[in-house]
């Protein structure tokens, strides 16, 4: 080994855990700095997690929105990675537990982001969907179209009809993307591919909680994406509250129950803590408590950022919402001030600089919000992809999901409609349960 | 269902197993004609075997090498496809046992291809990787990276030597690819992914049983790709019977066993056959005995493409090579020839045009035997790109690899390498078992 974890010139060991947007950006800002920086994922690349919904209908290709992580920070002299799953913290002892051994810090920095929130209902979490990772959005999208060759051979109406209908649980940004998605999908492609199959068999449901979709955005941007939507053909129903999932039919509080084999959950998210944190640092959504610096409440040199953390301010009362912008700035401001401990200078307050937000629907269709500028649209569509392109880690990754959105511009196509890998309920190892 | 399998007007069901370039070729060629086609096949895509060492080695994704089988036959009224596994023929009823319910034909192509063989040794049968599916190339390349990420957490030298030696088993052009695949993966990835891994210690070998590689094509092709192997770093080790291996070592018969974690089985192919063809038609290397009209022996309408089928003859008496060209030629033929059945006209007996034959190296370096023409080096490296690319199915396909090719090329990068699913041997499922 030329190069070892050794800390040998006494710089002090910043462990980041987690490769998403925040412990990128932070693990970036360090570099050329007097620390040692050691980034621990489970996967060895960074999920540009936006897209997840086009890699799940079909749209592209998962390598597109990853990025080799290792590459990423290449010739940064001072960085070092290792695939792991972080087991446990022992705050007291500056030790993390993980499956290569156990590992001593100076300062430890979580960006663990979020996992899927069923709230406790087990029967949904066990026969409904999440979408939070590639191996998930491939299951999604395997599932999908499983489905759908399994619709064509159904002889039996009752049964056939359950495998056509799909239903997405929760209206925000990611199930307005995929039900929109389903929506193409089913217009451009099953028309094509599947010329048997009677299409208005094939129902796509959006259900939502509270009594508007995209209720994070503006009232515009929630009504524009309701009506694009119901434009589509997709069928928004607001205020029901799912009452249950056994596989077979899904339960509405204000609705008839739907029989369907396909359910989407994206209702919601919680924090993917890890064991160790104090009880009473971990707040509402499972998120972890941060001062303004991002500090863990009760623990002097372990920090959160990202979806992970609830700094609550009169602003932001439930803390910041859960998007890249805020884990990248705070990544950002925690460079800063992990270094300003080290030279015992002052730290700075984190502050939230809100770009704005968007959300696509369709082709040609997305909301945009940006402070008190509101458009929807065409033009809306363009900004938003090109935000994204301009986002996505990578050369090569930006060429490739720009060639693939050109190429189905033009030819109302969805070329990676394929299962790689058969979905099956009892197959789901490791992978899947650990994404 | 608006269109269903039901032959309402009595024309003669051909159903076409596998949709390989037989398949396809075979299936396409019935467009328009008074005949009702039934394609089946585990998978919903074509895969494109000859580029899935760059899916292996990380320089392509996944799905720009395979191609939705419905969309090949958008339009196509006479043609249905469904996805299910094939589990028996029975050839006196015409019946087709399947996971979906028995199908009865009137004509039968079995183009289901070839498995690995790895000539009965259990052992390495279950510590090696094969490379004949996307599961499999995609298992295969996650295991390479693991090994790596193991191999720099790694204390003990004679494990980490270990993890670090590459061993490709068959000095076919998928071993000759493959092992350049490696050895440039070392070369411009990993010296700049693991800057903490001493280089040196990465060694990749290829065996080979006979005294020379490349055997099939010419003494020059032969000897020049076994010069740009070992320009390249390959160890090439010809004239080796591979005697064993237990996931630690593999033992050879005229060298010290080597030391390894990897251990990639390209040497050899048998048959694909599905239970109920008499065994007197099946011959060796696991092939189905066919006649000059590709029928299979002692079966009226059972007829046989592509790898599966050996039609022997006095140029070709192990039968044709298993290639593409001689697949899609037999599917041309066999669908003319089955048109001719139905109008009780005589049969064309089939003849191999062999356009030559070309292996990949590596960059700028490719081997090309076209007749008595024989050339080596950068012409052929793109000779060698160009009929990859335009063989590939689908524009998109096309574009996508031509991009990846291109960036390739002037980065010196491999965009891929991620390790979207764990590999472990354990947690193989049907997935991996069944391709």
């Amino acid at each position: 080994m030329k190069k070892t974890l050794n800390n040998h010139n006494h710089q002090p060991l910043i462990i980041i855990v987690g490769g998403g947007f925040g412990g990128i950006e932070l693990a970036k800002k360090l570099r050329n700095k007097p620390v040692q920086v050691l980034l621990l994922d489970r996967h060895n690349y960074h999920t540009f997690q936006p897209l997840l919904y086009q890699v799940a209908t079909g749209g592209l290709e998962p390598d597109s929105i990853a990025f080799p992580l290792r590459r990423i920070f290449k010739g940064q002299e001072n960085f070092s990675f290792r695939m792991t799953e972080v087991e446990q913290i022992f705050p007291e002892k500056q030790v993390l537990k993980t499956s290569i051994g156990d590992l001593k810090y100076d300062y430890l920095a979580l960006a663990t982001g979020s996992d899927t929130n069923f709230f406790g209902q087990k029967a949904i979490e066990h026969y409904s969907m999440p979408m939070k990772s590639i191996p998930e959005a491939l299951n999604l999208r395997s599932m999908l179209l499983q489905n759908l060759e399994e619709a064509i051979i159904k002889q039996d109406e009752a049964k056939q009809h359950a495998l056509l209908n799909f239903v997405v649980v929760g209206g925000g940004p990611t199930g307005v993307e995929l039900s929109g998605a389903l929506a193409e999908l089913k217009k451009h492609v099953l028309a094509n591919d599947y010329p048997e199959l009677d299409l208005s068999k094939v129902n796509i449901y959006l259900i939502e909680g509270s009594d508007k979709i995209l209720g994070a955005m503006s009232a515009q941007a929630s009504e524009k994406s309701r009506f694009f939507l119901e434009e589509m053909g997709v069928n928004v129903l607001c205020n029901q509250r799912v009452l249950g999932y056994d596989g077979e039919a899904i339960e509405l509080s204000e609705a008839p129950a739907i029989p369907t084999k396909n359910v989407l959950w994206s209702a919601g998210v919680k924090g993917a803590v890890i064991e160790g944190i104090p009880s009473e640092a971990i707040t509402r959504g499972q998120r972890i408590l941060v001062d303004e610096y991002n500090r863990v409440q009760g623990c002097a040199n372990i920090f959160a950022i990202g979806d992970l953390a609830a700094m609550l301010s009169d602003q932001y009362p439930n803390g910041h919402p859960g998007v890249a912008p805020v884990a990248i700035q705070q990544g950002k401001n925690l460079a800063q001030n992990l270094l300003r401990i080290i030279q015992q200078k002052s730290l700075i307050p984190f502050k939230y600089h809100d770009k704005g937000s968007m959300a696509t629907v369709g082709r040609n269709r997305a909301v945009v919000d940006i402070g008190k500028i509101r458009f929807q649209g065409v033009f809306a569509w363009f900004v938003w992809m090109f935000v994204h392109l301009m986002t996505l880690v990578g050369f090569r990754n930006k060429l490739v999901v720009f060639v693939n959105w050109v190429w189905s511009y033009f030819s109302y196509d969805r070329g990676t409609r394929l299962i790689i890998r058969r979905f099956s309920r009892s197959s789901m190892t490791e992978d899947t349960a650990a994404k």
